[in-house]
């Protein structure tokens, strides 16, 4: 599938400040980057750097007082690997990984920990890696409403499975914490997503299933098929698009996601869908 | 400086267990693993995986229902690399490695975005990157009483900083905190050290300060330069020394830390301390 | 119904201590004490209070150090009224007596104004005031493990409700919090109770329904007939059996219900039962 | 003093509604409402209750369907007793009235109990009942920003202690905290306040010295015997100005307090301000 994707973001700055930005979409073998550009109106000091493990891509801008426009966009194509849910198996944890190991472990939104008596009691019967991942998905759709403003940035699994509201990273983080409680490693991905209104970054999980990352989204905003991975990390707070330290402001950022290619989407996807490689 | 660890755990096992043990001190240049030896009374199989980034030494087993006696015991040799404080400045946010800037992110058990406001207020104008955190250690000290179960697994440093009382890991995550809610970056360390009565593992910090990671304990248990590193992550979250998945128990680990080399330990250390090279 | 209750208490005074003790069953119409006994060995100074609106019997004493031993016995006559739960209705907030309506309030232990979205989607359908606190019961009952040890004196709904596991007060709150979400008023009601195993006080709760106050007990430890009620208060920070300011120990405290008609006690009641005369 | 104050509240009422008012000052020797006036645009059901023990005076309207004006206006003379502070002194708990030693424990936006710790380390040692809770005041007021927005209707103290943000209602809550903490009843006042910017209703709070009940306000913005006591209660769950039952909406409500008699208002009070009578 082919994407094109854009980001505007205008800071107006008020002191000195140093921003990191994560808004630029991995490269792997599953997502390639055809073309992409990135500017800065000002111009001015920038560099750069891709996290070996996760891939994630950062770019550190100094930015003095003033008025700021930031512009990406970009030329995605995505391979998704497409698997029969049936076949997408747990792996025990005497063959997991090592380095996935760490998604077992709580972490600042996904109080794994806690919720483990709960995620027993309601998923562990159930049979098949993917499937237990859906039933998660399913119950969160269920049972937390989606609404805008319910949550803010201090906002936590713990407090979602109470409150039963939130928005995309709310239900990312709560899917996350039901699997990790449950012995799956999970791990949360920013992205760029087909369909979303208004149009901003998306918040999905991905489960460590079968010797691979599948994406899950409890949300059902967006097929999981119709995203561009920008990052993943333990948690939102490992993956925030901008932050900075300093003092700035600015109106919303802009974000599109368009398909490129010409066949319509057809239907929502009901298969086991991976983007990285191993 | 040369010691003699030792860690003997004994485990009642139920059901068939993964178990994974994080009690192996790193290898590296400033400290060296002269000669170790780990057993399993039962024998059965294992694995093992030193982390690329941290050199964090992980050992997975199968332990089968029955008893199974672990035993490690090293001679490690310390080279703490001695600074003096008034010289190890802060790293503006401009100039951190990137695989560092990760460790101002909150966590689990640190949740520097809530205490931002206290912390600048109290320790913004104190100059000198090792003079801040030291201030921060002192107010630990100082304001949040050490007593054995004030806190339990579930205690983050949230709760610490207003029930103002916990053992090693509380005072290791509201440090942790408070350097990164001021932009210093920090991480958890899991330890053997000198002294302590019971001795048991011990849980201190390091800051990321004039391009290096510095220890730091605030609970004046042990001096700094008294510690074999056994485990970095962002809170104690990612340095457990025993994990497992299934059913065990069994009696209290037994730990031993001795000093080999004849000199005195001399007097407690005011230098800054650094256990690793970059 | 007839009880013989009793509660012995040995305090080991370290220095002069108030001590607020409310362990005397309330008077009433429907809970008749006929016969008491309270005695502390030391004798000493000691001024009771019954509060007007709720019946609640405090006594307060003055202990100087050394040990004393405190010991109340009591015999108790109820006159359960007994009605069909499925003529015991909601009262409409319009309809609602003032001083009933403050039960309507989040409390120290009871967030209601946390866990509104869950009740309100699980609860609210159900028609029939008794059969409402009754499902919620219930669910509490299947969802909620009893397990000693698992929540301590700061344990709140918002945290069981989360973690799955608590004690006779953490399923009190649980069921004040949801019938408060719903717009029932609901209060604490600490009480001797038959049958507990160790014997112990016993906590359980009342709504109000069809214009007096019925019991509920969400562990189904003891039939709600067979309770002698000591206090009740909006949680458990307000019906503590005892309270001190100053500085005293002393080994567990020691108390026994018996029941002394001849009668068996029969079935476990299905029926709606309240001890208080409206 | 003579104050002339007044409430305007438009309701935008979707579906029947029960709506519980508690605007309307208490009535007492030392705070007399002269002339008061109190309407609805539509006329319909209305019942009222002022409850003996706090003087809290509750209005129930039945509102149905459409825009309903409400208007509240009072004229109010206060007659403030007025103490030498060094002169009120702690009451010890050996001497405290029943009905006011409820006021120590601990409520839903006030856990005294998690706070102790940190009370008694920083406020036990300060001589004298008044200035031990001025001492409290300061200590919020230095310590504590006053951020419109930086707390909700869910913030307790435990959260203002950490987050060190709050408006009105969080520096009320974390003065009775604090003074319950060390064994002072203290409780919620909503109020009508002078001088406030934009006008609003008022929260402080009182605590039990001397014998009879002293205000104190941590905020600074007006002066303890500049306001017109509303209710008071545990905390703001017990003191909402308005609660419903039912759909309804409205633009911001309209408080206006003015200052009638003519003598300048004077110097900001330093005595000890008690505005009831016992």
């Amino acid at each position: 599938m082919r994407f094109s994707v854009s980001c505007d973001i205008q800071y107006d700055v008020v002191e000195d400040t140093t921003l990191i930005l994560n808004i630029e979409p991995q490269h792997g073998e599953r997502q390639e980057v055809l073309d992409e550009q990135f500017s800065v109106s000002t111009g001015g000091a920038s560099d750069s750097h891709v996290v070996p493990e996760t891939g994630n891509r950062y770019r550190r801008l100094q930015l003095s007082p003033g008025q700021h426009q930031i512009s990406y966009r970009a030329e995605v194509e995505t391979r998704p690997l497409i698997a029969d849910p049936a076949e997408v198996a747990e792996v025990p944890i005497a063959a997991l990984p090592f380095d996935v190991i760490t998604h077992l472990s709580p972490s600042r939104y996904c109080q794994s920990d806690k919720l483990g008596r709960f995620a027993w009691r309601r998923f562990a019967d159930i049979v098949g890696g993917h499937e237990k991942v859906t039933a998660i998905c399913n119950w969160i759709f269920e049972n937390v409403d989606y609404l805008e403003g319910s949550s803010d940035v201090s906002t936590s699994a713990y407090d979602t499975f109470t409150l039963r509201a939130g928005v995309c990273r709310d239900f990312a983080h709560l899917g996350i914490t039901f699997a990790r409680a449950l012995g799956i490693p999970a791990r949360f991905v920013s992205a760029y997503a087909l369909d979303l209104a208004p149009q901003d970054f998306h918040a999905l999980f991905e489960a460590y299933l079968g010797g691979r990352w599948y994406l899950f989204d409890a949300t059902r905003l967006c097929p999981v098929d119709g995203v561009v991975r920008i990052a993943t990390g333990r948690d939102a707070a490992d993956t925030a698009f901008a932050t900075y330290f300093g003092q700035l402001g600015g109106p919303p950022k802009q974000i599109t996601v368009r398909r490129l290619d010409r066949q319509p989407r057809g239907d929502w996807t009901v298969s086991a869908v991976s983007l990285v490689s191993s």
